[in-house]
């Protein structure tokens, strides 16, 4: 069958999706048959074929500047750096952040040949600097690649911008100590918060 | 973001697939980027218009008759009684098994209304009688459900058939004993195989 094996082929380019998801995925939209699987195509295609990466901070919306830079009510003067667009959408889920971002794109790996000048470094220098940042958030995934790329950062701005913050690491709620890494903990003993 | 919420709602309706993966994938394909999910979005649509249910046992093909009950080398005379169209696919890929299918359609559970009149036991009626079926392999979960389902099949068919055996119950290679159900561990003593 051609056009199963041409399916399965490509579901498993989607992350996450093996031999076997793959094969239960294509068994349950045959069940589920033509109207819905016309419906996901069609809500692929019309996604994807209808966003832009945002020129100014690298999310991605159907328009672009994305309606976070195109927010008139957003603090222009806080600036959080995260790796990727997805970081964005899941900062912005949590309604607590009214800065703008920017995503460069990944992270400092120069094991994997990705050196700052292949991140969106550039465009982050440009923006600081002609739009008198106050304070730069650095939200980077917690690995040494993640932590690398924080401290190219600071190095980058510490004499140019007044403030520069990470988002605090320490124990999520909802864990058990028993699963938290060594580092965490060290982490969330040095950096305590005071509660009252 | 009306499309994203549209795909979102499509990619959760997908079995294994929740809130946090479904956010996944859609920010994986926007950056595989339009060429991707043109073909992705294709191959789904390609597939599910062009598969038919066989009106014989009930697998999904290309062509009806499928290509299992049109195949002439089949040993005509051994069938084997499966819950779903996927059973077949996966009994096939160990390419052991030359004897027709046939899919019920679901197993007997009256706690969710589903009673023999439900599954696809008229057909299975028919195919035995008209063709002088020698042997019944029940390759039904191994669920009360199943069990169930098989009991009613034996019943049915006892002074009709030859022979109806069943997949042999058992330690699957691989496993550590400790990880093995108490049910599945008497039927390995009980049912044990002679190696000589």
């Amino acid at each position: 069958m051609e056009l199963f094996e041409r399916l399965k082929k490509n579901l498993k380019e989607l992350p996450g999706i093996g031999d076997k998801s793959s094969e239960r995925l294509i068994f349950f939209l045959i069940m589920k048959g033509k109207v819905f699987s016309r419906e996901l195509s069609d809500s692929i295609v019309d996604l994807v074929e209808n966003t832009k990466v945002c020129s100014i901070c690298g999310f991605i919306d159907e328009n672009d500047p994305c309606k976070i830079c195109n927010d008139e009510t957003r603090d222009k003067n806080v600036l959080m750096i995260v790796e990727k667009a997805r970081d964005v959408f899941i900062f912005e889920k949590t309604k607590k952040y009214k800065g703008l971002y920017h995503v460069l794109g990944g992270v400092i790996s120069p094991l994997d040949g990705i050196t700052p000048e292949k991140l969106n470094f550039n465009k982050l220098l440009e923006r600081v600097e002609k739009n008198h940042i106050g304070e730069i958030i650095l939200a980077l995934p917690p690995s040494t690649e993640g932590e690398t790329t924080s401290m190219y950062i600071l190095k980058l701005f510490k004499d140019k911008v007044q403030k520069i913050s990470t988002v605090a690491r320490g124990i999520p709620f909802g864990t058990d100590f028993e699963y938290i890494d060594d580092f965490t903990l060290q982490c969330s003993i040095e950096r305590r918060q005071k509660i009252e």
